[in-house]
């Protein structure tokens, strides 16, 4: 067996060299996690450097991401091709795959974005029920792997901190572990300054394994990993560590969390471990040591290669994996449309899309439905069965009241891949995830939440219950696809543009109020032109009415009432503004036309502005909700055909 | 002393009579808790209904806030005079103070909003930490009162509700008791679906007094109390109840939780219980004993007075409760600008913002600042001491690595009253908090976010910590004030506003980047204009360049490189959208002018469409940032003064 200590020193001196060439960086973690890292990759962990998108890899995610020199100089010295010196030269640096913080990058070994306290943790417990779903469909021959996750004290003060550990423990997920670095400092100093609990107690209480041990005592932590990969349960093992450790300067002080290094300190660090060598260099003897110890992960990926290609299920795997949709794609979006357009009773949108999900549950059986505690109200379990410690073969997480949980572990089983997450809670809640979300976002993510409840249309639960400003929010966060569909039609649709984006999430502003089916056409998928006019599309108009979900009812009506009254209004149901910005000018030029327009939406006017022009109206909300029944909220904050019809009259002179 | 139980019945059946009446509401709480609220009210709470703003009164918290009736039948039997019968009967329609979850309305008792879960309990440790500061100001003869909090399955599932367990552990609050609705149901069944935690562990853990009673025994819920008022740690009394107690066909049921009721089971709990009253009819002698019960408060109150009166720090007290501001503000004010207009060297806004805080500290005593353990890159800290388990003296609180939980916090300060919280971390974690200060906003509350590291110019920390849309998400948020100041100026002038404001949140976005100081003339506070013309707002302009926060900078320095081409552009200043809405139509055109406009932000276009007309152009974001210098970001997003100069050019036909 090679000697570790060399290969943590590594790493060490890799991460200074590379924060002092950078002129910052947070040496903290790297330095006091060199032991534990070490041990891990060399001892414990099963990846194979020379194909880093291997689906049975075990999963790493640096959750205190801002130590990110430690992920890049265990892949630097592990072999990942994408981490060569000159990436280590590059940190910090536009463009670079060393960047300030870890970003997904799956070829050169970055498993998850990081640096959000607590989001880390959090994606590693998807990452966790993802492996044990597919290893329930495909057997532990094809999927038996673990996930490791470094945790800093911040990811552990986070609450979605303690929805992890409480989730995780609940549903037994065995091969998580997590490594604690108890290192006593945060970024105020002392940890005593915010925080006096037992932690490990948490944990316990929560039906973890847990392990105390020395951070920096090689064997202590070659027998904790062992331990806990043979425990059943999800262990904790607590790394007491030195902050910074090998700086004298700066070991366990405040500043050795990211306090600006000096070539003193490079030189004092190298005099007190006896590190003769330049900076980024690394003897031989240990990148032999290194390369030794990953080629064993190539000899497991091989043979697992030899049973994949005998597996009755091998081509069904492959399918999981490449995220490509089935082949009966095209007949289940045929089926799903024609179905949806078979309702002509009014129906709440989340009533329709719990169809949809439906008939995915064995469509597409890779979709993994995740609620928070709202299975009643939202539908979405109907034809699934819960994933729980004792059956992992059910396609229905019930992730209790821990929206933040959620969002998070919709990141991780779409990074994990195999798996198409669905989130499904009320858009209230979203303001809960929404940080999770935004990873999605940014990290590009095929992942799809549902949301319920999406206005005043909440009804008599009040303002806090109801969104306004929400679908604003979230239409202002790049590379969120935001789908408010109008009736049965529409949201069969938007699943099916959700389900075929790869590059990124869509999120489904969905009703508890019944939707007027305004369109039963299903020729085309209306909804991937983001906007489009309800009926002929070149009818003369006098007025142009534009809407989402539910208000598209409300204007169709207006529509009739004011045709009774010799105008012509066009109706535009826009049910995604993010395709329609997408069209070429001319499509939105005669969508939007020239007559006076007047857009509905049951929310606040904020970035409305883009689709009106000076003289055109806006019928929303001003404000917050109010409780009462959504019939009388809708009269009230002038969302009634009347009003329409009024506002209408008024803009054409009348 | 009275009989409790048919108190407790009383709560019963009129929950039971409204929400039947209502025709629908969740019984689930009241029933019950029925005993455990008849007992608190009844034996412990400190409250003088007859004046229900008595600055030393107790607070109580429903944070299982969809259990409302609990509180109006409570309100309603206390004899607060806005909760009579009428408002029962009016529960969950519009306007009537029994909303649908409670909605703050001090004079009647509701002491806050509630009804996302574990908002409340989060908001009553900042009403604990306002209680122990107060006291530590005034003395115990003025300020001693106790924070009550109904809890329920949920709360404690949200990573917040850990959050509050950690903090209110750690800094002792003694004052504080959360009263554990524990049924074992939530929404989906059986809490065992989604959590099988030892959940006191984790109060055991954080240093808590734990207690566990049946919810339903008066006698051990009487003693409960009693210890957990004598105990000096907080206090968690863990009630073993039995949901929607008292209707036969839903004890103990998923059901139980919000089924709707109908006669029939009206029927089977008064046969069941042996209540032969009307709806909404309770018998005068249990009337009589809960007047007699509350009776014991009011003459707390008088006796309480009369300390007040003859109290050396009375009027203070008095100006703090008020929230006026002091009578030196208006030299404070001319101080804080004149000391701002003082500065000519480029300066961080988040240091400008340490600045004012820094006065403020000796000026406006009653701020009390929370950070989330980022003390050092906020700069906040420098003229306060912390407040801590052993010095309530302090006005700086280390919130630890918890951003909702400090939201929640400041929303508890500022219902609290006589304290004025101010809110600090990243501009990145804003979504973490965001829930909690959508809540400050929907309550109205006089509460300052101050948000550092704004935008791209964090730098090499990368995209995770660069707000990009996080702004316009705000922006879009009903009654929160988002200003992003220029420079040292308009920073000290929005701290101005913000501590002026009273009815509602303000959120500041300031820099880590350099601002250039481009305004020094203080004569007026400009920012009350939300946007205005630097320099001369008469010149002629043939373009006009609107910029936020360090954005200004280059919009001058392109406004001179355009002069040096012939080119009159006018440069606006616009750091408050939502009061530069507010002004005349008339100032605003002449703000904007007719010429061709150039909007500038290091942020997503999104929302700014509002001040833009087809033809106009915006420079700004439109993806995540990136991991480089902020610099280097600046250049590659073309946010520089050459690019301004290229498209204004090319905007004036060049």
């Amino acid at each position: 067996m090679p000697d570790i200590q060399p290969m943590a020193h590594a790493i060490r001196f890799l991460a200074l060299d590379s924060i002092l060439n950078a002129g910052e960086g947070h040496q903290g973690v790297p330095l006091g996690m060199a032991e534990i890292a070490a041990t891990l990759y060399a001892r414990h962990l099963k990846v194979d450097p020379d194909d880093p998108l291997w689906p049975d890899r075990d999963r790493v995610v640096l959750s205190n991401g801002h130590g990110s020199m430690l992920l890049y100089a265990l892949l630097h010295l592990s072999g990942y091709s994408h981490v060569g010196i000159d990436a280590l030269r590059s940190f910090r640096q536009l463009r670079a795959v060393c960047a300030g913080h870890p970003e997904i990058e799956q070829d050169a070994g970055i498993e998850i974005t990081t640096g959000l306290l607590g989001q880390g943790i959090a994606c590693a417990v998807g990452m966790a029920v993802a492996e044990a779903r597919l290893a329930a469909e495909f057997g532990t021959e094809l999927v038996d792997h673990r996930t490791w996750a470094f945790v800093g004290d911040g990811c552990l003060q986070e609450g979605m901190g303690q929805e992890a550990i409480s989730l995780a423990g609940h549903l037994h997920l065995g091969k998580l572990t997590f490594l604690w670095d108890d290192n006593h400092i945060t970024d105020d100093g002392d940890t005593a300054l915010s925080i006096s609990e037992d932690v490990p107690a948490r944990f316990r209480a929560a039906n973890w394994h847990v392990q105390k041990v020395d951070g920096h005592d090689i064997t202590a932590l070659d027998e904790a990993m062992a331990a806990a990969t043979n425990d059943p349960r999800p262990s904790l093992i607590a790394c007491r560590t030195v902050i910074a450790r090998g700086i004298p300067r700066l070991e366990g002080q405040r500043g050795g969390h990211s306090a600006p290094l000096t070539p003193e300190d490079s030189a004092a660090m190298r005099a007190a471990l006896g590190w003769g060598h330049p900076a980024f260099d690394v003897p031989a003897p240990i990148r032999a040591d290194w390369s030794a110890a990953m080629a064993q992960g190539a000899a497991r990926h091989a043979s697992w290669q030899d049973r994949l290609a005998n597996h009755p299920k091998a081509e069904r795997f492959r399918r999981w994996q490449s995220g490509i949709l089935p082949g009966i794609w095209a007949t289940t979006e045929a089926r799903l449309a024609s179905h949806a357009a078979g309702s002509t009773t009014p129906r709440a949108t989340i009533q329709s899309s719990g169809d949809v999900c439906d008939a995915l549950a064995t469509d597409l059986p890779e979709t993994l439905v995740l609620c928070a505690d709202l299975e009643a109200p939202t539908n979405h379990k109907r034809s699934r069965t819960a994933f729980t410690s004792r059956d992992r073969s059910g396609s229905y997480v019930h992730c209790g009241v821990r929206e933040h949980l959620m969002g998070a572990m919709t990141c991780g089983i779409a990074a994990h891949g195999g798996l198409r997450p669905i989130n499904v809670t009320y858009l209230a809640f979203a303001d809960y995830e929404r940080a999770a979300m935004r990873m999605a976002a940014l990290m590009g993510l095929p992942a799809l939440f549902v949301f319920s409840h999406d206005s005043i249309g909440v009804g008599s639960n009040g303002p806090t219950h109801q969104p306004v400003e929400i679908l604003a929010s979230f239409r202002a966060m790049p590379n969120m696809r935001v789908f408010r569909p109008s009736g049965a039609v529409e949201t069969a649709e938007a699943w099916q543009i959700a389900m075929e984006r790869r590059d990124g999430p869509s999120l489904l502003a969905l009703s508890k109020q019944p939707a007027a089916q305004v369109r039963l056409n299903v020729a085309e998928n209306l909804t991937r032109r983001g906007a489009y006019v309800l009926g002929d599309r070149n009818a003369a108009r006098d007025l142009t009415l534009i809407a989402t979900g539910t208000e598209v009812g409300l204007a169709v009506e207006a529509q009739q009432r004011l045709a009774q009254m010799g105008h012509h209004a066009a109706v535009v149901s826009m049910p995604c503004w993010e395709l329609f910005a997408e069209q070429e000018e001319r499509y939105q030029r005669q969508v939007l036309g020239k007559a006076p327009r007047i857009a509905i939406e049951a929310a606040v006017r904020f970035g409305w502005d883009r689709w009106l022009r000076p003289g055109d109206r806006f019928i929303g909300m001003d404000g917050f909700g109010a409780s009462a029944s959504a019939e009388v909220l809708y009269d009230h904050f002038g969302l009634s055909v009347s009003n329409i019809v009024k506002i209408a009259r008024s803009l054409l002179g009348h």
